[in-house]
């Protein structure tokens, strides 16, 4: 039997600043049952679309998409702030409410072709995802699909995501 | 037949600064069948010691503990620098070689009784695990374990770890 993994958010209005009400997957995590089943979902999206690499960002993106491969029996790879990953890396830059942010990506990370499923936590305007799938196309890879446990449809992240596969466990 | 996992394990001379000779794990996450094996291996010394909740601190070692905690059936929780998370937590302030740092846990992570496996990467002095292990344990937490994929020893971290199960898949 399934659960309802909607009964495992926590919601924490102004935080982290006033009219913001912050959705929390923290309590999915800590619960055995309902992190298998958001991996597991999450693993069949991807095994549909033939996914033989994750690459998730900082730090949440890790926590999503790490057991994903496992499941899935592929490798993953982070995408982290600049500077964070040795050897030669792909850096993207991108923008943020106020000024700028830039992402990472081991240059040996995709192979040409990979099909690579890219994961988060949170859909939220987009900015961040966007970000990685870039760092991945711009190795070669083949973004196959784009998993989240949650997305905000107010925050439309989804109208950046149009030409890719999205799947969303949650939506508020 | 199992790998060894040392060749997936690359080395930077001079990184992040001249004199470090920086151990990456990088190459063991990108192969499917060498970081499966490193999950597997960290899950097994696990449940022989009872583990049921899993704790890593913020960033690679939510890469390390997130499968293992996805093979074992429990819950993940993120040790993460303060103001990282929302609601209750519990904080520690550690040394580094310069200054400070602070690591914080949920305190609805850990419940008492609660057999915990510790998890990251690397370990080095010993510092960041020892401010996990504690947090861990100012809730109630028991420290059924700790896991490394690499242990440096000549940075004598093991010397913090004494009282713990301790395991390190590869050890320089």
């Amino acid at each position: 039997m399934s659960l309802d993994l909607s009964q495992y958010i926590a919601s924490y209005p102004d935080y982290p600043e006033p009219g913001v009400l912050f959705r929390d997957i923290s309590p999915l995590l800590e619960d055995g049952a309902a992190y298998a089943q958001a991996t597991d979902e999450i693993a069949d999206f991807a095994r549909e679309r033939n996914v033989d690499m994750v690459v998730g960002p900082e730090a949440r993106g890790f926590i999503v998409g790490c057991p994903v491969a496992y499941k899935l029996g592929t490798g993953f790879s982070p995408a982290r702030k600049e500077g964070k990953l040795p050897g030669e890396t792909q850096t993207v830059t991108y923008d943020l409410e106020y000024g700028t942010s830039s992402l990472s990506l081991r240059k040996n990370a995709v192979k040409p072709g990979q099909r690579v499923l890219v994961t988060d936590d949170l859909l939220a305007t987009g900015g961040t995802i966007e970000a990685t799938i870039e760092l991945v196309e711009k190795l070669g890879g083949v973004v196959a699909g784009c998993a989240f446990i949650i997305e905000l449809n107010e925050l439309n992240g989804s109208d950046k995501l149009k030409d890719y596969d999205v799947l969303s466990l949650l939506k508020y």
